[in-house]
């Protein structure tokens, strides 16, 4: 079942959920954000507490010291809400509203587009064309697929009337265009800090941008575009079937070459493009036999089994057959520390900073019969472990 | 003359005009921006026209085609346009109260800053530390230099009022931060076209989203930050004081291993910093024995003898002697081709895309006694030959 509606680009025929290995059963329920942990932090006083109030109150305020640990001074925070900020003039632009763009809304910081459609006549040089425009814009990955309904959550989140609303996309579009920005590894070693939290923030910064100006690039060609980060739909299953990477046990998408210190975003659009396919190079089966992140994650929120339909709680989707994590535990850690957390990141064997040669032969052996040894081999080399926050700001200094 | 006022942080003294090759007669004046060619674009009709008022639109009003030629079609001026949009959305964002950002007045999109001020016992150690974070941010250089009230303008120029009003940058701001964002060598080959502009509006965009992120942070440290991009003062004295490269005659600054493919911005601050001292590195007698930029500038707007304080008209800032831009011929010809203009940066010898290694050693070697030997091979090279645009769409596909 490939799920595309009204789709003319694929001659082939579009990408199934069996290529992505996806497992959707017939009661598969689209996700309402309002049950996201996020909004349930506003809404829902089984997750909203003094420390979630807390952990938002220190994006917003900066103090002059928070936590009298390394990684938690003013300097950390004072970063860290700079590597937000411009992600966050953009989410703060409509709030007035009602609209916070970019997590609960998609992107309408545009200007008007051309009034007359530039003639496509080849989807394929019209999707080179395009993935050459977000590299140009900063995009580390780009790939494209089909419009799937599924992954468009039923609902948005108002929180003016503290309840779920319609999605206002419009119809008859026909492709996403999915980007991903890379997060900066050495940050992400500090994990958990507030200093880590700043290669979070930057790379939303980074997304919103790209993705402001590439869709500003197809209405200027005459079409629709809508800019997604956190907001409107899923990001992950549209990653995957783009081709960009695969799922991982911590419910990260896992790219070739990079891992998974990526974020995400999307543009949904009807500019007649052609569409990728999705890869895979054994990440389900090194995540079979590999627990890094689910034996690193403090509040133990990542699950340690095989993947599974079973859910944790309402802020999971319905009728998926995955790793599913639980995000109320998950959420919960992010207010005890004040700041996100990505030690899933951090300790994932995927996620390491050697050249990139080096990287795709291991990528290639992880996926090979020998990923017991590379496990293994990345646990001598001391993969994953922590650098302190203070070593981060000393060392590389230049 | 250091011309530092109320500078603590530097123990062996301010770097001099001397240390930075200035030489400022005492009959300088300092810069209304009024004078400056793209306002006088607006209220002197010796330079406002239709072909100023149709390059303007072309930026504005995404059409499908502006000329029959390549490099100007439809895609063209789409991902320019697009290249642009991000810088756009600050200057237009405040545009109903009279401030165009980043233009003419400097940003504002600012969260309020800590109440208390981080306590800073080394200005070298927090210098490292602001450098550090503006290439987290995005920046490809950065250097610090005192602030000298010289090159701020002596009034900023007013849209609404079609005049000149004070500027309104406070007093008791000690440092400037200077950043730079390389621009896209490929698309630069492509010069002139409209497509090519799009590498000066990127430049813009990451410029902003860089600056804005950098200030935030000094905020977050309780100290005052203002970040400017053309507004508020010129750039490049103060990025030549920062040691960030030197003054070529195309009146762009030529850094080392890159060359004059740079967006500057900058940020007034009363951060305790250390400043950095100018560089040499043989630009200036480079320049004086090549005429690549003057014989390449169609409308002949550069210098073609020695640097001379003689002015070509009121866009010329008074008492330096300096090669010295006329900048109404200059503006007088993007408006004819309806997009900015780089052939000077394309056609110099030091913007060359060799890699990194080979582009020092030219660099090293352009600053000797074989400067006319290396002027003669970049030629025989075919260096700074255009790319036709419908080439770089085609090429770089991937």
């Amino acid at each position: 079942m490939a799920n595309c509606k009204s789709c003319p680009t694929c001659p082939t025929g579009c990408a199934t959920d069996e290529d992505a290995s996806f497992r959707v059963s017939p009661d598969y329920e689209r996700f309402s954000q309002k049950r996201d942990v996020f909004c349930r932090s506003h809404w829902d006083p089984e997750v909203r507490s003094d420390k979630t109030e807390r952990f938002y109150e220190s994006y917003r305020r900066p103090l002059k010291q928070w936590r009298r640990v390394d990684g938690y001074a003013q300097k950390d925070f004072a970063l860290r809400n700079a590597g937000w900020h411009v992600a966050d003039l953009f989410a703060e632009r409509l709030e007035g509203e009602d609209r916070r763009e970019g997590f609960l809304d998609y992107l309408t910081a545009h200007r008007g587009g051309a009034p007359e459609q530039r003639e496509v006549t080849s989807p394929d040089e019209m999707a080179k064309e395009i993935k050459k425009a977000a590299k140009l814009f900063g995009a580390d990955l780009v790939g494209i697929t089909y419009y799937d309904e599924r992954w468009v959550y039923s609902h948005k989140y108002s929180r003016a009337a503290e309840n779920e609303t319609p999605v206002d996309l419009e119809e008859g579009l026909t492709s996403v265009v999915v980007v991903c920005h890379e997060m900066d590894h050495d940050l992400l070693k500090t994990v958990p800090s507030a200093l880590s939290g700043t290669a979070t923030g930057v790379g939303y910064s980074k997304d919103v941008v790209t993705l402001l100006a590439l869709a500003q690039y197809i209405r200027n060609l005459g079409y629709r575009a809508y800019a997604s980060m956190n907001d409107t739909a899923s990001s992950i299953p549209y990653a995957i079937k783009a081709g960009l990477g695969e799922y991982g046990r911590h419910g990260l998408l896992i790219a070739p070459g990079i891992g998974p210190r990526l974020r995400i975003g999307k543009i949904f659009t009807d500019l007649p493009l052609a569409h990728d396919r999705p890869i895979r190079f054994g990440v389900k089966e090194f995540c079979q036999v590999c627990r890094k992140c689910s034996d690193g994650c403090p509040p133990k929120a990542i699950a340690q089994g095989d993947p599974s339909d079973e859910t944790h709680n309402v802020s999971n989707v319905v009728g998926i057959e995955k790793w599913t994590t639980d995000a109320e535990k998950c959420f919960g850690f992010w207010a005890t520390q004040m700041t996100d957390c990505s030690i899933c990141i951090r300790v994932c064997p995927y996620n390491r900073n050697y050249p990139a040669w080096l990287n795709r032969l291991r990528f290639t052996l992880m996926g090979t019969f020998l990923r017991r040894v590379m496990l293994r081999l990345d646990s001598l080399l001391g993969g994953g472990q922590r650098t302190a926050p203070k070593l981060w700001w000393n060392r590389l200094k230049s």
